[in-house]
């Protein structure tokens, strides 16, 4: 038995904690999204006590709250935030780590409108406080996974700012960033890109 | 003119984002809540290129969103989840750091029922991974704040686990924790205590 993923729906509610999801042998990937994989492969780390990360919870700015009698509360109106931050965070080995999954359809770049400004901020001020930080793309239909550190995701940027292309190529992420195979436990092995590049 | 905060509301938005609230100068802490104090002091931290720390959003279960056209989506129905995580997360100095933030209206102890049983076991986990974790508790009546580690807070949840008492008490905490003083700015300078016990 497989388990099914929601689709064809507008929005699809991501799956945040997988500790109450039964843990199933997935032996095919067809399906499964980056946040999904990157979901699992955060699950493995913490249950081999090799990393606690973590995806930060969608931010909601909630409105209004009814309050039935001997039942839970429910959100009657809320919207959804930008971040202000990246999306995962946690701790390796004492280390902060800090980054953003992103996909993109796109066969060719990654189009850096993907990324907001704010992001990058952020980004900078990790990077000031000697925290590990990074970027994760995953070309869709190729399904190829690269970690690009957010030193190499400032300077496109930074390019970007000065009047220069609006995206990464695809031939600068595969010579400035680390491809990650995938894999089936931990699905998207990113802790070797760190032990290789800050251990 | 004081800065508003809503009240007499059984659900307080919580201030999340810091960043597009009016900075005006607060000559009273009356009124504050631990968790807005902390708010301006992250914010501080970050203004002042200090450390880099946030508050999770609340973790929220979407069930029902509306998409009216020519405005933004509308969450019409969603109910609040456990978090699985401690609130607070970031980087100082490289260094992964981690608490959770309580406050008691108790005037001799803390009870330990404010802390969940995950949360505890995410301590462990971030204790195990060379992390720096602590709760920071609030007596509301008297306005003390008190810093205590989590490794002292799991020799209190062991000893509750093994039958002793179920709070930690007043005492104790003044004992085994660190006093941080109220100021102006930061409010709470939680990272001068991190800075004596770890670096």
């Amino acid at each position: 038995m497989n388990f099914k993923y929601p689709n064809g729906k507008v929005y699809k509610p991501k799956v945040e904690h997988t500790w109450n999801r039964p843990k199933q042998v997935q032996y095919s990937n067809r399906g499964m999204t980056l946040e999904e994989d990157l979901n699992e492969t955060n699950q493995y780390y913490r249950d081999k006590g090799i990393a606690v990360i973590h995806k930060k919870p969608t931010p909601v700015q909630i409105v209004s709250v009814d309050y039935p009698k001997r039942s839970a509360a429910v959100i009657k109106e809320a919207y959804f935030k930008q971040a202000s931050t990246t999306d995962y965070n946690g701790v390796y080995n004492g280390k902060y780590i800090d980054f953003e999954a992103k996909e993109t359809r796109s066969t060719t770049s990654f189009p850096l409108q993907n990324i907001h400004e704010h992001q990058v901020k952020h980004m900078e001020a990790v990077l000031k406080q000697n925290g590990i930080c990074f970027l994760i793309i995953r070309f869709a239909n190729a399904n190829e996974i690269y970690f690009l550190e957010a030193e190499k995701l400032l300077h496109f940027w930074a390019r970007k700012q000065n009047g220069g292309r609006k995206s990464i190529s695809k031939a600068e992420i595969e010579t400035y960033g680390y491809k990650i195979p995938l894999g089936y436990q931990p699905r998207i092995d990113y802790i070797k890109v760190i032990e290789h590049l800050y251990f």
